[in-house]
């Protein structure tokens, strides 16, 4: 059985190196998956080194993250169904409030078909037109690893950017603030950042993490997020520059590979209701570290999506 | 209808961005298939720097090759059927002699189900069981642009190296020397070499490139095929490592692109019956160059292809 | 004297090393300055691999190109007075049609001011709204090297992107397309350049390079411009990617320096009206190669710049 | 006296820049030696990445390493005879079983000539072979630090690939689960590794590290392995991508080489008979980070091999 | 006012993007002036890898450091006058005495002209004739944060390389090594540093960081320098090779940022005089992640300075 | 026979993978020796981007160069007696002129052992020293392939920097410039070039190259050294940036490897005394491409050696 298995540098690159399902965005038919890897090849809300847009496909190159996730004990694409759908469909590649509806649009598709999403970026101002889809109906909670809190304001006349897609979602009523942790933050541009402290968020800096330890952080994003819906957000610049360099506004300081799975790991049993991994530019990733780490975050959080209350009692072993 | 092409970014990676088709290798049907690509990710043979078991994946990656080629004035991928097909199936990637007989095995599933097929190295020993397949009914001439002219005889006990799938090819009866034309040859092995010119193949040297001529090397190598059926091998180290330094074995004062487009240009009408790309090797392609420039001359096989006499009263216009 | 030149490697980084000069673009004085080197830190109109708004920063880190050329025996920054501006000022960094805007503007504030503008961008959508300001009274003549024609439509609804900025130029009078020459042409998508052949371009493909020779094609773009006014525009993709790998469109086949040098070198005396280096991307520019290159070619536009009509009868000497 | 040390970029590249022993295997002297530093240029047994062929040459290129151990206060290049004896020789660089003999031959030579080895591979297969040769006459305790217990069975058909010479090395009775400490441990295929459990090794895995603190995990390897023989592995993928991306199966959340550093160094003071420094792929490596950390543990293993119960009454001071 | 900030890739590259003055070396006028960041290219005292002499033009490439120190609750460059005035000019690029004695003398004129210092190397020994003119008048404390004590004697015929210069600081009477500390040392040179112990300068190891914690290296730095005039020189080679591989003599197992900046961090209030970063050498730095770690420490210690006594009563606000 | 030959990436790694001969300096024995290889790792004499102290490594490091030339069909390291015999012992690595007597000593005691050097760089500076050695009883011709006439005279206070060594061995009486040939120039430096012309040097510079012809150039090369002792200077920096990005002073617009190689190709049978392959900086050589090329260079200039009449009646054969 073993002996069977794929070489990992042999056949068509997809997602997770789960199977490809080829769709058709004007009659979104996502019968029988249970979660649904899918691409936002966008990058338009870059504030810096632009290139993200080329994310998905370069962590569809990765060889070997899973299947199996030792701590949570689990095999998720093996005990649910798991497909990699391709990416989001653009009218524009010029055009960032276009591509927002666009991204949108999509997935409402997906959330309407009956598939968690999992996204893969993109800039991190993707999460905002997912928000407002997933959050549709009520506002959820969001476990959001990163550099930078992104509760910012419109800037250059254009509320799309990724410095701020929180701040955003906050004011459209997709994202709760007060269910809402940022983990990892730092870098000079504190003073933007307001609106996650006067909304309510709970900001955890990355120079606090060695003295609070991994475990005391868990605790607390559990306890900050409860038992409500929660979307986990993954921005790959959250990693120190020397774990995850491809990226476009990198901050040094920031977490090991090590802590930001141990944070997530934490976070079992939570009622995720979709997550993305974004920001991975591969074209300063000169080691293809970062689209391996993104990789293995999307795996992580596909872990936790599998282990959440939506599929506690799914599983196709 | 142009604004609605997908970003070149986008989307899931395949060979010149033609659809993938997924089959079953233990039944394979290819019915409608006018020519299938597909990917050979095996480097047992190499003698030095290894890593071309990453060539197909490499050539995936690579946007915006085709679809039209203005010289020979044909869009192959919109004129016939083609489809990426994904890789061969192997059973151990530990075993040379048991990869070869899985590539002569698929290569002849793929023959036998009616498409023609081009292959994506992997090293250049996979040309021998291609071969093997390809000739079994009668020898073939062949087109092959290497920096080595691979005739070289059995080494360390093994008659499956990269440094002879052609001799071995001669001996097994499925390639005909006296209709075999080698260019761009050059390096510090000539000495291994003298079956080339024992069995009558016609060797151009990359050093009388300049001098010759690329209209005159043309005229050349269409003389040596004839009319008769014709493979084109196309070994990515022909190139100079200027052009082309992701490869195990290079050679400097090689062919420049030009030049080599040049010569396949000039191939157009021949009886082809199938070509491959072999030898990228992407972990010493820094700028991803040497990829790009496997995936152009693919394109301009493939173009080659639609254009050889099988397909000249096809198209799909 | 020689012996107080400074380092290379030391000082302010400025493009061709010329000294910088602060500028107040809302009110340009630049009295005394005969030719202005400034950077168009700009890529919102790329189709693929996005980056060359980092080409001005790139150029400016470019050590030791200049200040003699030997070939057209002209030292032009000590002949003439040349400064570095620094970057065109931008009201938004995501939004092309404003960018366009501030481009247009502040070019037009240049020529106003009477310096002669040769710039550095930014990706080649660049050159629309700087021809509408040099071409403002009157339409100019063009040398265009570069892979593409650029001479596309709109495309998914933009009509600003790099793929079309000559076609624009010729639609809004700004550019006389019976004066243009496009040399270097190639790749895969000759079929959306019908517009340079129906508007009386001439267009010279990369693969005629070698058989015409570069003699015949300075005589050739010498007589198409002719007497009049004449904008150089320099895509750094017309070189090879083995020669400039960072670039975002990069095809194979392409013309080298040498030759590239060989066309410039031979239009000294022309009536320059300005000139561009475009699409200099380092993120893909592993070894410096592609903005030295693009540094040399700006000086080699420099000196044709000083051998103009304009400044024959100039010299600081 | 320090004056006249060549610089560290000069001279012939050796292992730690020790002598270069010429020697005639097949008659193997080696009298006069303490200890043997060897390379074992192989990596047919690897599963994904290849090149770990090249690990030999590129930890020969580091600079910089030794001689002064001044947390363990030893100066073994100066205390002992050591010398770098090149590389074993192999018959075949196509067949893995056969270089999996000439692996164990020339072990057994070194052995029997007197000398202690410390190996530098080529991928982790080649310490099969290696305990073969040292453990020959009783099983040995082993120190593995790795990101992958490498103890799962035959694959494909080969029982001689990189996953699983641990578990070979037990049946074969060179290996004493019970004395062996496996540490680092991480990734998605722990299901392969049941043997690890089934046998009786302990296992630290790397989430494990930060909470378990170095000093106790040199504690509990002391008590595993404690006063019999030991064989020291080091796979460079034990260390986080972020310290050795040069690698073939990287894991992220590794070791810091801080850690690696820590660990080793407590390990004064054992009956060390042996060692190895295992799969640097330079090929993944573009800062010769790897190879760096590679040669620095190699010289912590080397200090532990002067400082071990063989050569506690040895020092040539 | 946010949204006319200028995009982080556009404009000159400075040091910090503070403004570039324009100074005349030979009559240093520096009045309205607090702080001076200034370059020192010089290489030649390098032992191994050299290529810091583009250390300052790296630090002038790089984004987004800056303005705001969310620990240090304080925005230098908005509080204090701070400019860039460009690199220190030297005499030759040959010899390295005599850049020594240039970069003495053009320290003194800016201390003179009463702007507190904060160099950029070049490698260490510039830190020689800096501490010459800033300790001129009374020895001076050290913050020297390095994998090297930096205190061997002279090395073939040369006492001014980059391993020697605090012991000859010490020597020249301008250094107080009773009030110097060294953090992060490790390597394997430890024997040529007994000068560091002799002399009575503290020292902590990079092995005991973790052990120690960084409450508890502040709190004995603070209590090494008291209140007293102190210098902060930080090599990034104290940075381990993983987040700092642009240096010309990397140690594994060093710092991460965290923990330096950690350190840098608790050093507010004290009697900054001066200070440098060195040894960023780009050669080797092939994501800028050097160069970046190097910019965002200079801004710590620009940060430090700000809040230093000198300063404790400025401020623009 | 041929299946006992080494893998190229196994054994020590020497220049040409001829053997390693040890050697005591102090009295030099090359008896039976005919051609010794011999590095000079110093570049001192830089004058931008350094690191050629690392060339002789990086040449030392590259697989497949030789054995077996086919245009001049010679095997010369099995027709002589070829070793390398290390690097040049040097006093200091931080005082160029002490740096110069080192490698005038170390010539004239090859030279005076009886075997022919060719060296292998380093900076270009090294080629003075080592003619004054070589041309110490008359003055030699010399072959110059190089981007710089390299004829400048003092800088800096220093006459020894790599771009002057020319003209001092002219004024040194050692260099006769008459049968001097400088093939490949270019670049903006002409105007300090003024000796090369003034003494008689004949100049071919790099865009001439194409007009010419190689055949052509040779010959004026053959007619200008005539029959008289020639020395061979190969600086990688002749070669064009796309072939040759790893050196210190690029120059667009360059040789070929083709082209270099079919002029030093033209040479054989004239009376070469020595020669030099210089320039070669691994740090900026991404793809180890430039490394390769001087490599091959120095095989070029060891098969005009064994050719030249020094050795006409020699050979082991």
């Amino acid at each position: 059985k073993k002996g069977t298995r794929v070489a990992p540098y042999a056949g068509m690159p997809t997602l997770l190196d789960v199977p490809h399902r080829a769709v058709d965005w004007a009659a979104l038919d996502l019968s029988g998956l249970d979660i649904a890897l899918v691409g936002v090849p966008m990058d338009l809300g870059v504030t810096n080194r632009n290139g993200s847009r080329f994310g998905p496909r370069a962590l569809r190159s990765i060889e070997r993250v899973g299947p199996y996730n030792h701590v949570l004990k689990t095999m998720p694409t093996h005990e649910l169904n798991v497909a990699d759908i391709g990416d989001i469909p653009f009218r524009s590649r010029f055009d960032i409030a276009l591509s927002h509806a666009d991204i949108e649009e999509a997935a409402r598709k997906i959330v309407t078909a009956g598939a968690m999403p999992l996204f893969v970026g993109g800039d991190h101002s993707v999460s905002l037109p997912i928000l407002k889809a997933i959050g549709a109906e009520r506002p959820v909670g969001m476990i959001h690893i990163d550099a930078h809190c992104d509760t910012s304001g419109p800037y250059e006349g254009c509320k799309f950017h990724h410095g701020g897609p929180f701040r955003q979602a906050v004011l459209d009523g997709v994202l709760d603030p007060e269910r809402t942790i940022q983990i990892g933050i730092r870098g000079s541009s504190e003073y933007l950042w307001e609106f996650s402290y006067e909304s309510g968020m709970t900001v955890i800096h990355s120079e606090e993490v060695t003295g609070l330890g991994v475990p005391a952080i868990v605790e607390t994003a559990r306890a900050v997020v409860g038992d409500g819906p929660v979307y986990v957000s993954f921005d790959i610049d959250s990693l120190d520059p020397a774990f995850a360099p491809g990226t476009g506004t990198p901050e040094i300081g920031g977490l090991t590979t090590r802590e930001a799975q141990g944070i997530l790991r934490g976070l079992s049993g939570l009622d995720i209701v979709g997550g993305d991994v974004v920001e991975v530019a591969p074209q300063y990733d000169t080691t293809t570290n970062t689209a391996h780490a993104g990789a293995q975050m999307l795996f992580e959080i596909l872990s936790l999506a599998r282990l959440s209350r939506r599929f506690e009692n799914s599983g196709r072993s």
